[in-house]
């Protein structure tokens, strides 16, 4: 690939995540640009195609992973979708950037692994919080030893709003929600492994869902094999906008991040001090989303492995699976 | 009692914590003077009594619950010894105020409170968070309804250090240490009763102590009657400082309470922005000492329940003997 | 004076901040006692003794200042009489606390400062932001050279409301409010000299008494002698409650101060981010004023000289009466 | 100009501000591209031309203006040409991005405004904190009279580091650093007009330049035509970072904005809390840097008048010229 060409990338699946992730390509990441658009709901990839002035609209995401011009694709189809089209992108020899969770089950996520590998082709997993500033930040301080060995972990994720709770997904909070936090806490405890998990869980904020499933409040504690015990929650509403945090107390000190402040403006009134807040997933991370988008196209390019890979992927996921037997059995599970 | 004439005060145990429960008693609680010492310790008493200028000095603590003239004892004796001083001081019929754990045995705080109660004496546990103007204001917002139906709580105590691992007693993390969380989880959750725990816990400050029963770390998760899932952490050594946080998260709403920094300085250097912070829990927690007394001293005079009653150090209690079980057993418990 | 017995104080001047004052003496200074109260206006010496069970009220401040039984004088009377207060408790032999300002006059000040030295009695100003925490702890880093050589500097004061404009005394600003800061920015800026004064000021939050002399709201510049540039700033009015900050910039460093949150708890709601602020100056600057009192008994018992002197009081004074003339003449003013 | 097609700008001024403002056109604007650079300075262009792939390389930013290829030119040459070459791009027909200042002569301000004008191009400033988050929500509540009328307000820029103090240009303190606070104070306090300007300046950080004329430090009081009071300082040498801050206080509330942390990390160790400050103007503003060149490619296609124009740099000017006559007659004057 020739530095003044600009990489093509092909985004699969223009929904609400997947068109933010397309217009991000499109927009924000110097040096690519968004060459095809592949969606089989009628319209829908067309409609992104005219906003953001892309030539290639597919209805079959496999006619846009037989574009020999596409360089790498971004995978925001529904979860449900991920690992197969991860397998097909790896066949067809393109990098692979795929949205969190890659997949739901471990067989399938260890067949996504194994065909990126077997292809040779880069495979970056959606986790954004790497690339926000101060949790890359906490990271790099953990691993070059500022806070000692960490011995206890924090980190959380509350939506701001459960919009349809008819429409939940069984063990969505641990698949789909705390996948992140599960992350987060691995991230923020490199080299560590989880080998414990244990979950209290709870229909909260709707629950006549409960009996039919539904889990939209949850606590996880994880032990490492470092020592380190971590403590992962989630709620699927917080009324006061988007919240995503982290802390990690060491031997040698602590470090926390994540803040749901809009800017640094402060505004004083009578009823005394307010900072307005994030609202969305894409206003409170957007820099993050954007930091992820161009590192895909550097590891593209450079053949790096990306700051989230498969594996990664994998080790969140194991502690999701896990999560969903220590509900099942009413016990810590080993992992 | 006339409220011109100076409550009188004993203080039993002048150690570390009883020493400082004397100089508040002594010199930051008007209308009240410490009238009495006693501790058995050779001298410790004498010392104290000297320092604050106080006639009485005793090394039976029995002496000082005969003493006519004291109207309530402050029992800042060693943990083992309280229960057993709250029953002889209700038998005198004096008002109680004891530092936490109020006991380490759930027969014995029963004894204990059935005594204050059958002498109708006063009985308040220290649980200076209650007396915290930001855990307070905390409590009442919650209680006024201000943030819904709680859905999650989180509370931890870290310790700056771990001065002698050698000596430390089996448990001492539950009964000693998270006893406050227990008590502010409970504060925060007003009339919700803690109904399942378990617990992830070790030693990782101390390891080498663990095969003696060591646990220096812990996490433990507590699910309530009315939904709420709570996280009580401790750590026996933060080298920052004393770290003691709070925060409850509900339907409406979400509070956060607890700050390290030792005033509202900053300073900017040209290694950032600095702020210091409180090493000790006297220093923390200076006004809520001065002011759990000053409510002792309001209550004895009105007969007013105080605000942190034995039935409060019963409920936490509760919950730190389930924790011993959950460790025990290796799994969550039923309360 | 023995350790033993408790200084005994004497209020003079029993109105809002003469009343607070009696009462921190009364309550919070442990070794002191508020021993008699003198106030003209009928009745309001007499509530306070009441309310604080002191024995002895007079209605002329002269028989407190003849009455043998009184160590230390506390001057809360209205500012116009300070001055002569002072004299007369200097010429008594009695130990000095002025409410600030302890005076409006130069003239009036050096009397008497010259008459507490020549009876060899301490006096103490009522500068309180001498004694918060972290005003104090900029003091000695300054001092200490920790932000090297100081720069430039920034103090302000806005008060919660103004309450009744028609009732301003002219120069009011200068010589009741910034007095405060004048003295702040003389204490983060030790060994320094005022040696030019520049004002704007304005009547803007009540216009129509401007004719009659208002200034309301003021800015003032202030060279000292050893290069720092200095701004105080005043309004009568802020919305959002009492706002005391201040700033000190170096060649090695920064210093901010002050906070109006009433403490470290953060409300999430769906407006966003809020916190309660301090809405009166006996709130905010609370352990200040307590501060205050428990030194000048310290000075009183130890002949220490204290913190915040007649001198001191001088030395903003001169600032203010520059600000006076700079107005006057609407230009800077040499000191 | 055809939306699909790339708007095409030049850059005139290769130099540090220069080369930013190219990378953030080329990089960092979608719908733009950087079609042509122009240095006069050997090499300098062609560098950054190679770096950024850009085509065209001019010696002569005539050349440049010249080009028929070229929508807007973005100027980035040092101040002294910025209003010669405004003019210059104007009678070409371009749209102009100026960096700020845009002048250091009214003359000279008032010609460019009208080549512009006479042109009917459009002409942006490069006054980069009305592009700030916060700036600019604090701006929109203050238009909104969500604070009232303001009464008073602060502005202010601290540098870093003073590279070469014998190198500085006289009067920069005003015309090249107060500047931006001026038309940040202007901003602030929307619809109002500068009518008074006194100065407190010094070289204290430099001092042996004092007598060339350096002034490093600077404190400027400005009144205003609706009564507000405003405070602008500078500092050329702040050792912890860039520091850029502003309040605005009104009759109805108060905003502050402004933050030096790098991130919302926070690292707790044995000194306390600290964070990690910005140290460069282009990260602590990097995302209103993008955000005015967005914005001027907007108003490139859409007409629209930018949000920082001519006039506001003229009355910015206007006020740091008068802050030179105010140092140089001692005294404050009118505008």
């Amino acid at each position: 690939m020739n530095a003044t060409k600009p990489l093509r990338l092909g985004l699969i699946g223009a929904g609400r995540m997947g068109s933010f992730h397309g217009r991000t390509a499109a927009l924000h990441v110097p040096g690519a640009c968004l060459a095809a658009i592949a969606d089989p709901t009628p319209g829908q990839a067309a409609r992104l195609a005219q906003e953001l002035e892309v030539a290639k609209v597919y209805s079959d995401p496999q006619q846009l992973l037989d574009d020999p011009d596409i360089d790498g694709v971004l995978i925001g189809a529904p979860s449900a979708l991920h690992c197969e089209l991860v397998v097909g992108a790896a066949r067809a020899g393109k990098g692979i950037f795929c949205e969190k969770p890659m997949s739901w089950s471990m067989e399938e996520i260890d067949r996504a692994i194994a065909a990126a590998k077997a292809a040779g082709v880069i495979l970056q997993c959606g986790f954004n919080r790497r690339f926000a500033k101060s949790f890359r930040a906490a990271h790099e301080a953990v691993a070059a030893g500022r806070i000692g060995t960490p011995q206890s972990l924090r980190s959380l994720t509350r939506d701001p709003a459960f919009g349809n709770p008819a429409g939940f997904r069984k063990w969505g909070i641990f698949l789909e929600t705390l996948i992140h936090d599960f992350d987060t806490l691995n991230y923020l405890n490199p080299g560590a492994r989880a080998t414990e998990v244990h979950v209290m869980a709870d229909a909260l904020i709707a629950p006549r869902y409960k009996d039919r499933g539904l889990l939209d409040t949850a606590v996880v504690s994880i032990r490492y094999d470092n020592g380190a015990i971590a403590v992962a929650e989630a709620s699927f509403q917080a009324v006061y906008g988007y919240d995503v945090r982290a802390e990690v107390f060491g031997s040698a000190g602590m470090l926390s991040m994540g803040s749901i402040a809009q800017s640094d403006l402060l505004s004083y009134g009578s009823d005394g001090i307010r900072a307005d807040t994030q609202r969305m997933d894409t206003d409170l991370l957007r820099d993050a989303y954007i930091a992820e988008l161009n590192h895909f196209a550097h590891c593209l390019r450079s053949g790096e492995t990306p700051r989230a890979t498969g594996e990664d992927a994998r080790a969140a996921l194991a502690i999701a699976c896990t999560c969903i037997e220590s509900v099942e059995q009413g016990k810590a599970i080993q992992l």
